[in-house]
């Protein structure tokens, strides 16, 4: 009956929205009954990148089945 | 001579640029001298919405006129 | 589609939940789809108050229908 | 019984404290009862106004009757 | 030696304690050496559940024993 | 004429209300003319505790008088 | 050598400035080697003054001398 | 083998991404050995501008040659 | 294009008012194109001044030229 | 592709450096690929431990590989 | 059985531990069971030092015995 | 007469002092009239660099002299 948490940072060369979707395609790869995601922090990340690199740091609330925490 | 801000939430199933400015656009439907916005929080509704709904939550700031708070 | 917030705070000598409780009730009596409500903050009023007032400040998120915002 | 709570920005070429009473002017002019007010930001607009405008955005909180929300 | 911190919400129909409560015994049925809990957001979910929902989100710490992080 | 801002963190084996309502007490058995309590943060202790213990962090504001600061 | 910060709300019908002031004179009444204020909130407190009273909540910085805490 | 942050605040008429880009863009001709960008505001200017300004406040870190700060 | 943002702390004996001219007047006397003023942070100082020393930390917004960031 | 954070409290008797070399030593052994780390919060626990405590929250960054969340 | 919160600011022209711990130190000099320690603010102080000296703003707990607040 | 403040990152293999150490000298080499440093978050690198790199992200303060801002 809970939900829980997890913090991600989706990475993308597009936009910020694709960064976002990638974080939310990783979480739903994993785990069920992904509810909704709040994003914490939007940055560049360009020293160590190709091109620009689009963060986008989320938090994934999910509720969490009877087996798991 | 006063602005006044509204708080509103944006809803779109493409971008967080179309959430906000859906909730621009409701804000000028009924609302004269909008002046600017501010976001202040991004997320994205998954369990409720058919498909991933992007939410822009944005204070709208407008010059109140005379007879109205 | 798109929601407003606005914000209240309401008031009971029992407990933090039953000030919580008032001020979605008086939301609910003006207000159509009110969809949730997020704590802001908590206080207790001792001076003004004959018994200590518990306080809650909310934000009540509702779904604007197409004639007001 | 309960409180609700609303954001004015109030200006001045004056000073933070002519920005503010100018605030709770327009505040008093359209609501009964109101209360209390908290300083959430201040600022200094220069390049739109003639002279240095002062602003100071406040909350502005007062009870709401029995009619209104 | 070392502890660790999840965020969970709890969800109770009755209280905010009793939905901060739901949250540590979940932890506590798969967690050994629950150490404290902070809470982070209160909160009431209103349009998808049947009554008012109460939430609590809170962070719990945990000891984390040498074989898992 | 000034207040003073003193900050006592209540605790309780019942709730959270009992916790705010304890650092109160506290505070008005050696404190004249307590005004009003803030929460600033909410937690619960297990590892030390031998049940549950909430715990309140409020801080009191009072009067002054003219001997003490 | 250390310095202690306590907590004061300074009251002005005057105006903010006026209010810190206030707080700074009566904290130097009580306490020796008072080295600076950081204001932490502003305020006009309504309903309970005669006129708009003007507060501001400051920390008072002040170095302890070798017998109090 | 510092860095040092800057302030910069990226416009378009487009999108937040494309604010974001602008404000790097100027940045880098500039300076060399931009590392990383973190968003921290989001906004749109409507009264001043004859379309929808998006604007994006970044700070852009950057690592300091030996003759400069 | 782009506006960038720096952070002065203006002094005065007087008043923050004051202290927040202050640094305005100094941000203008070398940059072009001030736009507008935050206030971050009011304080006093006290034990390394003669009387005590408002200061108002701004940070201050304006267009940068083509030339320099 | 993306990263998790994940929130782990450091100890040691010795320093706060140690607190968080010891909570990064610890992600290490179970996590590969761990790129950065942010220090949230720092605090010492007298009470329970014999000496003083350090103490250090960190939240640690690492890039998910393709079988784990 | 309520705990009380003080803040003290340590000083140490060796380190920010040693700042913390010079406040720890101050603190246990005057007040009995003292519990746990919160790093708020740490900083350099240079103009008016002979040296660096570093700064380290703690808020102290304790627990306050029957006849103190 | 006015304060100025600039952001930099010290960067050491060390420990957190000494990444403080190495912005403040930084600072020092080009600036004139330092007079204090604010810690405002504290990190590790791990993935780009060789060892544990401590970082410390500073604001500086110092005092413009009349012919720089």
């Amino acid at each position: 009956m809970v939900y829980k948490k997890v913090t991600l940072i989706g990475r993308s060369t597009e936009s910020f929205d694709d960064a976002t979707d990638n974080a939310i395609d990783r979480a739903q790869e994993t785990l069920e009954n992904v509810h909704w995601v709040e994003v914490e922090e939007l940055g560049v990340e360009i020293a160590t990148a190709e091109t620009r690199e689009f963060q986008a740091e989320v938090t994934v609330a999910f509720q969490v089945s009877d087996t798991e925490t």
